[in-house]
C-alpha cells in the first residue's frame, strides 16, 4: 500500500462513508487514520517546519506534520489552520485532481488538536492570510493522514485560552480563567503565549549559566532533602526518610556556603526550593525554581552584589537579542511596557528609600521593614525619578535580616545585605554572610535559635573561611516580572500551591 | 596604621610574643592577626591568582590570597605550601631586611587550612619545586595577615585524603576512609581530588544543556512534589503537604511526556530524583541528579536514541577537550584508563548481548534481566570485542520493562526500550513511550496497575499526543564512570543513602 501514511505502518483505518462505498472514491489511497506509529519503519521522509514554509518554497511538495487548530468546510472545499508551536498555516483541501469529495468531508471532520501528516504543494497566497504567521503561503493538500487523532471535546479552546482579558470583558467572548487552564495544563501550554512563556524562561536559565561560567562560577548540586530545618522550624515541608524524618530545603545556602568554606570560590545552583508557607498570593509558590549564587570576595560584599547585577544585566540584554518573537508573542495577549534597566544597576541604600517613601507621604520607622505595597510603591517612585525597572536595596535593618547576615561595620543598626527588585517587586534577597564563628554563634544567641540545632552550620566556618556572599532568585518571578504578567503560575509549568497539588 | 592588612579594617591583633616584646621588632607592622573582614572598604589592591605566578612575572611584587596548606621552620626560614584550590606555591618567609625572627615564627605557627594575604615577591626558583603544581617559582614573603584562623586539630589530612589506596597499604601511610570525608566534606572537598571532580561535573551539566540547546531543545522545570506516586507506590518518599500528604517525584517523566504532548516536542530537565530504595550499594543514591531528555520523533524511536547518544558523546569530547587538568589530577589519587567511545555509538540488541554472554559461559532465558554482574561481565566483553566502554543495549524483553514501554512492532515480545552503558554500568534507560490511551489502558491492565491512579497519565494522551521517546541519565553515574571511580558518593557532594543524611 504505497500511499498509507507511512508504507508498512501497518492497514490504515479509513472511516466508513454513508454516502459512498470506498470503491467509488478515487482519492481513498490518499487519506486516512495511519496506525499508531509503532517505529515500524524508517522512511526516508523529510518533515518541513511550519515556520520555514515562505515564499522561497513556492510550488514545492513538501510534508509537514503538525495540530489541526481549526477547520472550515465551504462546499466543496475544506480551509483547515495548521499549528506548530508558534506558527501556523493555511492548508487547502479542495475537490480536484488529488482529493475526491469524500477527502474533503474526511478532513473537514478530523477533530481539532488532532496531528496530522500532509503532504501538499506551497502555493503563494492571493492576499495576505489573516490570523496565520505564515501570511504568504497556504498549502494545497494532496495527502491527509491522522498521525493521532484527539477526543472531539476539548476542555478549553486555544483561541479562547491567547484572548487578552481586557478584550474578553469588552465583547462578551470567552477567556479561560485560571483553574480551568491549570488543570488542562496539557492543552493550555500549546497556545501561543504559553509556548512563548516558556521558551524564554528556558532561555533565562541558560543566559544565567552561560554568564556565571564565563565569570569562572562552578555549577554545583545541593541535595534536597536536609536532617534540619534549614532556616528554623518553620514552613518546612517534613518528609518520611526510611524509620525517621526529614525535611525538604528551603534554601540550598548552607551548601553553597560549605562550597565556599571548600574553596569552590563562586558557586552557583539551579534547582527546587520548598516552602511551606500558606500563602496563597500571585507571588507565592510552595515549590519554585531558584537560581542561587554564592561567591567568596575579597574585601567588601559589594564585589559579589556588582556581579549578581551583572548577571541579572547579562539575561535581560540576552532576552531582548534572542527572544524578540517571544516577548512579542506574550505581548499581545498581555501588553507591556518593555523592560528597562540602567548600566551599571541603580543601587540605593535602604534609608535613601524610606526618604523617598516619606516624602510620598507614607510613615515608617528607619528600621522598619518595607511592606509588600511599600515595595510596590517604591518601585513607581524610582522608575519616575531614575526610569528604570531593575535596582538594588542595599544596607538593610539588621533587625530585620536573618541571624547569619554581616552587620554593617559603620552603623551596627545597618546590615550588609540588599534585596533586588523588577517592577517593584522583589526578586532576590541576599548578604555578606558572617564567616566568623564566634560572631556567628552571637548572632545567633541574640535571635534566641538553640546553637544545638546550627551546630553543623557554625561548624562549617571552624577551619578557615574565606568573605562571602551571595543571593537566591526566584525564577517564575524573574520570567513574570520581565514580561509584566502578573501572577506566577503563569510563569510556572506546573505550580505548586497550598490548594494546588496536580496535575 | 598602613601596614595593616587592610588599612581602615580596623586593629589587628597580633599574637603575644614571649621572646621579645613588639617594641623590640622591626617587623611587627608586617605581620598579624587580621580582624574579620566585614567590607569595611574597598582596598585598590589586586590579588593574583596563585595559577598564574609563573616564572613571566619573577621579580615582581605581588599580593596573593591563599590557604597554608602545609608549614615548616628551619632556623631563620619558614618555607610555607600556599593552596588554591588545586594550585599550590612555596613560600618563604626568611629572616631579613622585610622580616623579624618574630615574623618567622608567627608564620610557622599558623594553623594549616587558615587563610592568609600574603604581599611577596616572585622569584625564579633554583631546582624545580616538587610537590607543588607551581615548580619554577617560589614567593619571598615580605608581609603575611591572617585573614581567617583554623582550628588547629584537622579532622583530616589533606595529604591523607589524596593519597592513593595502594601505595597507603603498601607502605603504612594514611588514607582517609569514606565516612570520615563524608562527616567532614568542607574539609575533604578542598582536596585537589575533589575540586577536580566537580568541576568536571559542572563542565558535564554545561556540556549536556550546551549540545542539547544547540540541538533544539527547550529547558524545563518539573514539580518535585507531587500528588501520585509516579511509577507505582512503591520506594516512594511521602511529604506532609499542609493538612494533606504527597510524595517525591520518582522521576520527571510523567512532566516530560506533558510538554511533549503540549508540543514542546524536545525537552530536558536537570534535577533531583528520589528513590527510597533501602539499596546500600557503591551505585545507589536515594537522591540523584537526573539529566532527562523526552523528544517527539517522527517515525521511529531511533531518531531520539541517536540524539541521545550523540549528547554524550559530546560529554565525553567535550571533557577531553576542556577538563584534562582535571582528568588528570583525579588520575594521580584513582589510576584508570582514558575513557573510550566510538562515533556513531555502538548499538547491540539485547539478544546479541545474550548470545556473547551465553558464548562465555553465562546461562540466561531470552526475556531474562541483565543482572548486574552480567552487565558487568558484558561491558568487558563490548569492550575486548569493539574496543569501546560506551554503547547502547536496544529492544530489552517487553517483560521487563515498565507498562507504558511501547511493544515491538514485528517480536511482541521484545520493546522499543533501551540502557546505555559506560564501562559496564548502567548510566541511562528510556524507551519509546505508549503514545495511544488505548494501547496505553490496555498495558497498564496486563501489569495489574490500578486505573484510578493513572487516569490523568493517561489523559495526557487523550488530545492528540505525538509519537516521544526519552530517558534519563544518572549526573553521579556518568561522573563516577567516565573518571573511572568506584562508588557514587565520591561524585555526590553531600550524597544522600538510606543511613546518611549530613551534612
Amino acid at each position: 500500500m504505497p500511499s498509507a501514511a507511512v508504507r508498512g505502518q501497518g492497514q490504515d483505518r479509513r472511516p466508513e462513508s454513508d454516502e459512498s462505498s470506498s470503491a467509488d472514491d478515487y482519492a481513498k489511497e490518499r487519506y486516512g487514520v495511519s496506525s499508531m506509529i509503532q517505529s515500524q519503519e524508517k522512511p526516508d521522509r523529510v518533515l518541513i517546519r511550519i515556520k520555514d514554509l515562505t515564499v522561497e518554497k513556492a510550488d514545492e511538495v513538501v510534508w509537514v506534520r503538525g495540530r489541526i487548530h481549526t477547520s472550515r468546510a465551504k462546499g466543496k472545499q475544506c480551509f483547515l489552520v495548521l499549528r506548530q508551536q508558534q506558527f501556523n498555516i493555511q492548508a487547502l483541501v479542495a475537490v480536484g485532481q488529488h482529493a475526491s469529495k469524500q477527502m474533503v468531508k474526511f478532513a473537514a471532520n478530523i477533530n481539532k488538536e488532532s496531528i496530522v501528516d500532509i503532504e501538499g504543494v506551497v502555493r503563494k497566497a492571493h492576499q495576505k492570510i489573516g490570523g496565520c504567521t505564515q501570511q504568504d503561503v497556504e498549502l494545497h493538500v494532496q495527502r491527509i493522514y491522522v498521525i493521532s487523532l484527539a477526543e472531539p471535546r476539548l476542555p478549553l479552546q486555544l483561541d479562547d485560552a491567547v484572548r487578552p482579558e481586557v478584550e474578553g470583558e469588552e465583547d462578551g467572548r470567552a477567556t479561560v480563567n485560571q483553574d480551568t487552564r491549570l488543570d488542562n495544563r496539557v492543552i493550555d501550554l500549546r497556545t501561543s503565549t504559553s509556548q512563548a512563556i516558556f521558551c524564554l524562561q528556558s532561555g533565562i536559565c541558560q543566559l544565567f549559566r552561560e554568564t556565571l561560567i564565563r565569570k569562572g562560577f562552578v555549577e554545583i548540586q545541593t541535595p534536597k532533602i536536609i536532617s534540619a530545618a534549614s532556616e528554623g522550624g518553620a514552613n518546612v515541608f517534613t518528609v518520611s526518610y526510611f524509620k525517621s524524618s526529614a525535611y525538604l530545603a528551603q534554601s540550598p545556602q548552607l551548601y553553597k556556603q560549605m562550597c565556599i568554606c571548600a574553596d569552590f570560590e563562586k558557586v552557583f545552583c539551579v534547582g527546587p526550593v520548598f516552602r511551606a508557607e500558606d500563602s496563597n498570593t500571585h507571588r507565592h509558590l510552595t515549590e519554585f525554581v531558584g537560581l542561587d549564587i554564592e561567591m567568596a570576595f575579597n574585601y567588601h560584599y559589594h564585589e559579589v552584589v556588582d556581579e549578581i547585577a551583572d548577571t541579572l544585566v547579562q539575561i535581560f540584554k540576552g532576552l531582548q537579542e534572542r527572544f524578540q518573537t517571544e516577548i512579542q508573542t506574550v505581548n499581545k495577549q498581555f501588553p507591556c511596557e518593555p523592560f528597562k534597566f540602567l548600566e551599571p544597576t541603580l543601587r540605593l541604600e535602604y534609608r535613601e528609600a524610606v526618604a523617598m517613601l516619606r516624602e510620598a507621604g507614607i510613615e515608617m520607622g528607619d528600621e522598619e521593614d518595607l511592606s509588600t505595597p511599600n515595595e510596590k510603591l517604591l518601585g513607581r517612585l524610582v522608575k519616575e525619578k531614575y526610569d528604570t525597572d531593575f535596582y538594588i536595596l542595599d544596607k538593610y535593618p539588621l533587625a530585620v535580616r536573618p541571624f547569619y547576615t554581616m552587620p554593617d561595620p559603620v552603623n551596627p543598626k545597618n546590615s550588609n545585605s540588599y534585596d533586588m527588585f523588577m517592577r517593584g517587586e522583589e526578586i532576590l534577597s541576599g548578604a555578606q554572610r558572617i564567616h566568623d564563628p564566634q560572631l556567628l554563634t552571637e548572632r545567633a544567641q541574640h535571635h534566641g535559635i538553640d546553637l544545638e540545632k546550627i551546630k553543623a552550620y557554625i561548624d562549617s566556618f571552624r577551619f578557615g573561611a574565606p568573605p562571602h556572599a551571595g543571593g537566591g532568585i526566584g525564577l517564575e518571578r524573574v520570567t513574570m516580572l520581565y514580561l509584566g504578567l502578573h501572577n506566577v503560575r503563569q510563569t510556572s509549568m506546573f505550580p505548586r500551591d497550598p490548594k494546588r497539588l496536580t496535575p
